[in-house]
């Protein structure tokens, strides 16, 4: 049968005892750059400069865990218990990753693009966002990225935020992140700051990734996360425990300083 | 109907406004410490050292990617060639990760703490590792990540061995593969040497990582290189294409220094 | 902490001893009714009729395989290769079926629906039909579950119809389907004929399930053909083949008759 | 590229508006047999009689579902819940059939069939069963297919067999797990019945399936629970609420007869 012409990637080149990442040898590239560096240069095709890689680490490292009760947890403590081998319990918690569970960086990351495509057209930006929310609302939509059940103020929103605009990064999407917040403050009279769904989205956007791998960098960091809850209930439960996502309690050390 | 007493988590403590991966707060986490690092806490428990982190994020490095054939990058192009979301197509290409397709770094760690065990009983090193090669063989098993099916002297083992060497880790267990090397040569004839799997699992052994989440380090640098793939399908291909593993090639930059 | 209220589930009942399926005992169904029957019973609470029952049958056995080109065999096969067990082999094959392999049901049941609903205001069902697709276009959506890319005159969907009329079943929604069929060629000057994803909608539609789990009707029956394939692929092929979508051939039995 | 050779299918061959299962016209099966004796054709390559073929039905609708708390409706729950398409709901509730649910079909096959092969030697049953069960101790395994957390006569399991023996099929691996129970109970003094996952897979050796595919019939029809289940999360509950698998009641209706 044959399909005639060659597909195309620009990736990878594989080469016996030579692997070229977007044209650098990764043995080059391995005790030079972070890993996140290295996920920029695989999503980007470049190299980011040294700021930016650090603001990229700092991303990934914001997202890694949030303890037992997120659904991608339970579903891979799940997996765990019933003997599933590690894959398959890290492929559980991926796939408990959607729209209501760090899902929401994609769906951000479409809001602030259009709203900075709708900027410079004389409207002032509080205005746009407003407009852009009602029209949301119209179709029973929501604006994605506001809001937390638990954090009021996210510690890991605020600090991205710092970090991005130490790296010269985002400003104009966290300015709209930001007129969004208020927005949906006069708008429902309620307090609904960017949770880090909505930050990381921001600084995405500032970085110029495009939207549809956005909810990756939820799910990229969060493996790690998820290992270290597959390898407590391997060594700490019997198997085939019902896990219970109230009656639980966190027996680690306290607070410390980095 | 409830079960009485509390289940116990040690990684993440959850409190409003706070976050304490084992009782560092993430947001001082953040800007501080590489992606690797923090899987490195959230694993083990305690902040690595500067070196021991550099080695963390080359050994993450050296697997995010090796070009569009391996099975996990094919399974994840397949879903994503039929609409699926971004964490589909990455859980599909993380269920590809098996025994045969970096899911050796398990089953080698088990390889190398058995053999390391053995050391100290008056044996030489060379001596243990054949007794345990033949013990392999009689359970109709064989020792694993040795050997490669494209790279004869894979740059990534040597490199992460040389990072491995200058941050003083895996000394012994480095000693150990590059002597199952040695006799897999004498009993097979052929040349077999570490593989990147069989490297990484010394380098996890030298650091003290249980084996039950070696795999973990090919699955979660890996989805880095997923994400790109996964990319790459959805923007320059068109949905349900049959995806043919031979017929592609590389259109990327070419060899670029670091 | 505890959460208050109970949560409630009307499909299984379980005691000691006693397994009640929608208040029947499974063993009691066991032997008396198929396994088609048992999911009609599990999904809308009651006994299909002996028709139905055997509509349902016909409609799970149209779609248990389709050979090994299709994604979700293809998934099936890979993670197999690389020595998957046999429920990751499956998982993956079900991560295949999205909008353009299998998914397409659930789109067609909501267009069949929303036409359903438009009838009777006057208006012929042509021309609902017509205004329907031109709104679609406009949203860049196109209506799902016709045209096939291999058959032009598809057998299971003349046969489900067939089966469909003989058990008085969805009268309404194959008339909807075929007159889709007619505007098509008007609009598109192609043939693009109700293909089994469109069969299937609308046969679901006359029994009255919701469109939320149409695409399921795919996914189950699928699963008896990819456990076929993983079996060939472990038993017949070297792990870690690259798999050719192109290069094969059928090398089983001729036709024969039933 | 290429690769020479055609890899080869027995199972299903596609031509246009033809589709042949094992030989068999599709079309030409659907409304003649049930999809249960379609899996018999599609794994075994001949259409099974018609009591084999109830028996299969029996066998698939004994495994339906069990209602909310088995790990698999819970991790399907739980992927519901975050929005999650019904393919990656029904891939998560998959990935958690594993040793400890659902997956010891595949384990008591091997057990059965090892038995059965030692059977003939002079040695009398029980004696061959408790040679093998202390074999398996020695190697700090245990026999899989025995006892259930809930249920001590398992009707399924009565039924099951019972429908065995009017099809004729399975009598001897019937009595190798008889002979177990037996055994079981002398050596440990507790009463561990043959549970479901055993009986189904002494029925399975009965009719000569392979082991390797022995959990595919506990997956294969847990699907359509698994969709029901699906179903009432999306329409009855709210996205993210946790969910507890002690805290929650059955409200269907109550016993009836068939």
């Amino acid at each position: 049968m044959g399909n005639g012409e060659k597909w195309k990637t620009a990736i990878t080149d594989i080469k016996p005892n030579k692997i070229l990442l977007r044209g650098y040898p990764i043995d080059k590239l391995m005790g030079k750059i972070s890993y996140a560096q290295a996920v920029y240069l695989a999503l980007k095709g470049e190299l980011p400069d040294e700021k930016t890689g650090k603001l990229l680490d700092a991303m990934l490292v914001s997202s890694i865990d949030h303890g037992v009760t997120p659904p991608s947890a339970l579903a891979t403590l799940i997996a765990a218990s019933t003997g599933a081998p590690i894959n398959a319990a890290i492929a559980s918690g991926v796939l408990a990753v959607n729209k209501y569970h760090g899902g929401a960086i994609e769906d951000a990351m479409k809001a602030f693009y259009e709203i900075r495509s709708r900027v410079g057209n004389g409207n002032n930006l509080e205005k746009i966002v407003e407009d852009y929310i009602v029209e949301l609302k119209e179709k029973k939509k929501r604006i994605m990225g506001f809001g937390h059940r638990f954090h009021s103020n996210d510690p890991r929103t605020r600090k991205l935020f710092q970090l991005a605009e130490e790296a010269g990064v985002g400003k104009e999407f966290i300015e709209i992140a930001r007129t969004i917040e208020k927005v949906l403050k006069k708008i429902t009279g309620r307090d609904l700051p960017v949770n880090v769904d909505g930050a990381i989205a921001a600084v995405l956007c500032g970085l110029g990734f495009p939207r549809e791998i956005g909810n990756a960098f939820f799910i990229m960091p969060r493996i790690g996360g998820l290992v270290a809850h597959y390898y407590e209930e391997k060594t700490l439960q019997k198997p085939m425990r019902k896990i219970d996502p109230f009656n639980w309690e966190y027996d680690g050390p306290g607070e410390r300083e980095v």
